[in-house]
């Protein structure tokens, strides 16, 4: 297997690309893939002040260091979420994110999530109706919270995340087994602010395989936490991905086609512009302010108002 | 694992429904649920002529039984389509429709395709360029062109077939893979006969499972061919259909859910109504008069009229 630009040993083969490239025009390669999607979905530019959630995983810190190569500049959020039972998943995460930073001379914001709310999410999650059969749930409601609050207060234009094809086609999978139009319309590679008090958001890496993202990190020599959110074993995502897997595996390039095809059929005009009835009753939510559909408080800071009640 | 209904030893256990049957009222159960489906998706009435297409297989005789026994009057149509390499497959399945409606005492029509259109469906599969690369879509063409063409010939009101919620959920994951609007929409339970030239089509067992099927073929002592259709090896029907087993499999119901939210989600206006490019140039076939989208004769015809050609 050669490379495709200059014929010497390959180093990844992507078949749903018919692409093979070495390690140098590999690592040439993903950035300028990159920046095809953020000119194609339209998702920011050079000029903006951008925000990158960052996990420590492969995917948001091989994702900020290809914003930095490409020109675009983009400071870190970093959310201390807790999950230290066992392997120290959050602080290895926080250890090796930090790291990155300061030997890029990037900016980095850390929000310790038990200093500004007083739990754990582990904890919030384990203490919460929710959190006991969704901890997953009550995890991403957290992180979007705190995302969302951040970029606000900081002023930044866009909230940018390292969501890649694997998670973007394991929702789309499970959004058409359950076929709720709420969800299955509304996903995209970008997340406009229609809704006053929320930033616009962006998935560069919607288009890249979690294996290329992997490749990448592995080449790039960027460091990043290996193990798998210790919560995350059994969730619906990793039996999604699973199905998928063996998809591609028997049919290269299906995760891609069928993410691509699904934006194609919704640009179309597929499905019917719904008054989504959630919508009527949006309104600030009485205690954070973020926008909320709930009767009163927003899911978020409904966890913590019951804690008295319990 | 007792039946629900008597305390006897269950022959099935449905976990989808939560529901485990004895042998007897589990044959008393399945045509209580088609007769469900049939009204639920106002299909077709006790006045009217029904004409069910039978393959022989498990799902075409029991549905053949069942409206029966629910006191719907319908003859049967079987299509010889010269499949006898090997298994016999055609000369078998024949003999054991004739023996079931001969039993019964009931009308069946028999078409043998090769003594009608000079070539069996293998020898027209192999001699066209379509036919190379997908025998199953020349097969589904000529079946469904000799069904139209008996439907409207004889007057029935209405063509049934025998596709099951494994059939159907097939068909489904598929075309949210593709994401091909025409195809994707247009998936339903009942088809209208909303063109010129064309029979109303339903299709009872929509909400069965393959397997609810196959157990009442053998507790009813149907005999039906057990062998799948031999150009069927490696189809993507049977691909997705090992896909959604599995799913089934680890999350019981999902297919069911799967296919049920699909037409929900559908019925409270999820797609957008557009205009079919396609139906704007619609037009009778100069050979056989049946409804085609095609340039000039419909994509059956073409079949045969391309021979000189070749």
């Amino acid at each position: 297997m050669k490379c495709r630009k200059c014929g010497e040993k390959a180093v990844i083969n992507m078949r749903h690309h018919k692409l093979s490239l070495c390690q140098e025009h590999y690592l040439d390669w993903l950035p300028t893939y990159v920046e095809y999607s953020i000119q194609k979905y339209e998702m920011f530019t050079r000029q903006q002040r951008i925000l990158i959630a960052v996990s420590g995983g492969k995917d948001s810190l091989s994702l900020w260091d290809i914003l930095g190569r490409l020109g675009y500049s983009a400071d870190g959020l970093y959310i201390g979420l807790g999950i230290d039972e066992g392997i120290q998943y959050s602080a290895e995460s926080e250890r090796l994110t930090r790291m990155f930073a300061e030997q890029r001379g990037l900016r980095l914001h850390v929000v310790n999530f038990r200093d500004e709310f007083g739990e754990s999410v582990p904890e919030l999650s384990s203490r919460t109706r929710r959190g006991k059969d969704k901890p997953c749930s009550v995890c991403g409601t957290s992180k979007r919270h705190v995302m969302n609050q951040v970029a606000l207060k900081e002023g930044y234009d866009i909230l940018v995340t390292g969501h890649n094809l694997d998670d973007e086609t394991a929702t789309l999978f499970s959004n058409t087994l359950n076929w709720i139009p709420g969800y299955l319309t509304r996903q995209a590679p970008v997340l406009d602010n229609d809704l006053p008090g929320t930033v616009r958001k962006a998935k560069p890496l919607c288009r890249i395989y979690e294996r290329e993202m992997a490749a990448y990190a592995l080449l790039r020599g960027i460091e990043y936490i290996y193990e798998e959110c210790p919560f995350s074993a059994g969730s619906n995502t990793i039996y999604y991905k699973e199905i998928l897997n063996k998809l591609e595996k028997d049919r290269p390039g299906d995760k891609l086609s069928f993410y691509i095809a699904y934006l194609q059929a919704k640009e179309n005009g597929l499905f019917a512009h719904q008054a989504d009835p959630e919508l009527e009753n949006i309104h600030a939510c009485p205690n954070c302010g973020q926008p909320t559909t709930a009767p009163d408080e927003c899911a978020f800071c409904r966890m913590f108002s019951v804690k008295e009640k319990l």
